[in-house]
């Protein structure tokens, strides 16, 4: 496996799925679990401790509230880590973005947006892509998708009922 | 040992140290250690698993940014940890108190205010006074003591310009 | 009774209801009351005043918007005071944790995260288990228990439909 | 007695002092005490209890952090409770705004701005003019002055290196 | 008239129909009307001007987002304002509640709770009764309903599925 | 074409129709196009460069999230740039009103409030009047609608349950 | 004048100087006067009601904390008015911010970064130069020198202790 | 070059000189330029578009404000892009880090701590890792070193004046 996808409960998934279908998209080997750096605090440490010799190349880690799971993970690899905030409590996202985000000097990492799972999928593609041409290439072609589906919505943007010629941008 | 001080890092002292000068005040044993959860995660682990068994009856924690101290603690004991927001990034400690305060269901933290360290070092005295008659009636001399300093800083506000009599509260 | 469990008023119930849960699932004596600060101030200082000579060990205070009632509790006695913001008003329960957590110095509330009131009864247990080693048996039990839990969540996750092998964290 | 000024510490003396010199400047009967919720609660509530019967019309009442005082004295007082912010915390006075001006259905405080002493002193004064019309002159008096204050500044503005003519506003 | 009930828009009577609902439980005389700061800036002007003429003693105004009706009232009369909060945009009520509390010095406004309408009319009760007796008196009664209130709803908190005696508060 | 209204994804256009029903009624020539600064850079950084040769007088921006678009805009044209704050993520807004509003020195974008098309619409409108004798009649014939329909409001309010007179503002 | 620059007090001159700046290095005719939306109501609602036919054609208003100028100016004309928040207060400027952008339905305020004066000065410059193409010429030549000053800070970075070869930008 | 340090403006430097010190320590070839997004839009655009063809494997991007550097690289690259939040406006970075984090799906930013550039350099380190194993050893040696500096850290520990012994961690 080349990504580990970990989450803090499974109630986590409905967010972190988005990570996994874009890992799919790009045929990226890689497995999800549920690893919760507070109910298993031991196995959490001893995956993040040989993720590197298990193979892996990248962590993406989800978590909410007070959310340690990324943080601690890359205290115990050298790998790249992912952190995914998810907004699980009264208080929209922002404690598990700064719980993420604030990492102190020496243990960084990687954040992406409140409930950015698939934005953390793409991350992953593009550290992988630093070592993998063909994968660089997909990340192109996708990066046109994106463009061609954003001309496709202005396309379809509502302009009948006005009273001047629209042209499309 | 009773209690157990822990801080991120020896840049927590100017605000952990107040904890200390609490406990020593009421003699309650304890220790001070620098436990990095990010640069010692091991040891961290290692330590909280161990600390019933080594005889400690509270734990305190203090950490600044993307405190994760306090709550992997918790995580690895069932001794009552106490989380001290510390103040150290451009966010006031607003990270750190929500890093801190915000665990999930099933692993509580003790959180105390930001910066709050004197009060971390009195909660931990209050919890042992639950077993301890002595210390509650320590505690309740420092009740008083506390009511006879804010009385005494009544006396001493600025007055003697005022136009008409006034009366101590 | 050994621990009090406080609530400003019937609303925050659905809330507060979570620590009497936990509180029962570990056979603490305890019984659960409203209140209020503010509709009932002389009755709530009366209480807090006498409730270490009632015998309770504990006391459990949840409270939402401008949050008084656990502060104003731990003014007047020196039990331990655990505080539970609660999320009522527009502002997403961040009144709440502010005016529980940011106590002055002398006066400690043990703040749990908003509508953390079984995490609050959590702490209970382990304030009471510094004294009684079967009840920290049991949570060393309870410990156990999540940690199943969340593998159990783990076996569950949805993994059916991927491309490649899945392995359990 | 018409006017009694309390703050939680005398360190809040610094901005409460500028309650004091507005009520001075309209030769309004008050006096003011250090009268701290959490250090010396069984005075405090003593004292709000007491107070219309005092004498006293208005209570102006300024705290910190979680600033209990304004509040707790409203519950126990019918008389108009003016709740001062004081900045003293890492959050810039955000935690004392809300612990005071968040009060719950019952239970009013006239909350003034951060730091906003003066104008509490000012509050204090249009109440009483409520029943008072030599004051509420006064106060007629008083908004001519910042009135006239506000046109002599635009007339110092810096105008004198500009190279188009400037008129006064 | 003795109060006026003054909102920026009709959307606001919601909120600010609860304080309509406690100037007519406590028999004072009142009206209210759609005042709208941005809308109707020269009759907003003129109302507040010619206010305290017209016989006004308290005027309470609520307002949304960048709420000004409160400040601008209080800067063309003397008498007392108070100051409503609504919650009308994305920010929770956090825009209305600073464009309302944060007054410069000179020009105070009496702020509530964000939607804290009934307090408004209830501080507007208390300012009135500084001046007259039979009012206070009715205050007091209140309080007592409060409290009456807050033990009626002690005494219907869930206790039967409990497996060891509760005691009512 | 005088205003080009552009957003970031059809999913802006709930909030941003308003934007156009206001050029409409204004009579203003505009046309409406998805622009995304990220989906599509290369052709919005063309846009915007073109935009003054292709004869806009205006451009009317929406983005949510990490929103670039109106201040990327405003970075390649010299034309008056209104930047529309979209509510689309967990933060409610606050994110795209900061990363709009907040532009360094150099690069001005005219902000509205967070979801306030229709005043982008107007403040467009008030831009192109300062040139158009008869736009400007327009905008005071719509100020009157505006106070108009306020009074109109107050004439709505609910006043036959109460028990004095009501006169209206 | 063309521009009139309004301040709420002279205490903003040393933020609202730098719109001054601009302007005067655009020549664009303009004065400066404080306008105060609270102590000088009825000068500040004349003012704004007057400056359309006083010859104005934009209006910049900048104002700290509870912030009504700008919004108050905006809905007694209908030139663009140019909001500066102003950073006063203990909330860092947010207060004002809030209260100046978060205007309802009807009423623009076109709302630069807090402390933003000079932007404020450059869109006032955007907007005239809708109709004026000299001075677009101008705004075209201050973009390039901002692209040359940008370019000139990029060859003065640190660079000589490094190791490898560095290339400019 | 290898690495890509970008900043908005030298003054940024301050901030991002961090990471150039960490790439350097790694030995990792690099090179640091002034790019505003909106300053220099075209070359900034130019330079992203034509990075990964220029050999560049990473790119660091450092903005504050309202920071949109990070965010159009990463919309013109597939390379990952790294995004420091800086902390130069009234708002403590808040500003920066959410314009930063918050980005659109499609489009990721990996973004660090407020200030955290040094973390931005490792996250360069740990990502050009992932096909180097000789960098994947020096930054095992790294987190060691941390390590070590932490514990001599808990060394330096002021433990003199206690009463009981201190033992170290």
């Amino acid at each position: 496996m080349t990504v580990a996808v970990c989450m803090g409960s499974d109630s986590d998934y409905p967010t972190m799925g988005a990570a996994v279908e874009i890992l799919r998209e790009f045929d990226i080997p890689h497995d999800v679990r549920v690893l919760s750096a507070h109910r298993m605090p031991h196995e959490m440490i001893a995956f993040g401790t040989e993720a590197a010799a298990s193979g892996y190349k990248v962590i993406i880690a989800g978590a909410g509230g007070a959310a340690h799971l990324p943080g601690m993970l890359a205290s115990v690899t050298t790998l790249p880590v992912i952190g995914v905030p998810v907004d699980i409590t009264a208080l929209d996202g922002m404690d598990s973005l700064l719980s993420i985000v604030q990492m102190p000097r020496g243990i960084p990492v990687a954040t992406v947006a409140i409930g950015g799972a698939a934005n953390a999928g793409l991350l992953a593609a593009r550290i992988l892509a630093t070592g993998d041409d063909a994968l660089a290439g997909r990340l192109r072609d996708y990066a046109e998708e994106l463009k061609a589906e954003a001309r496709a919505k202005n396309d379809r943007l509502p302009r009948d009922q006005q009273p001047f010629g629209f042209k499309n941008g």
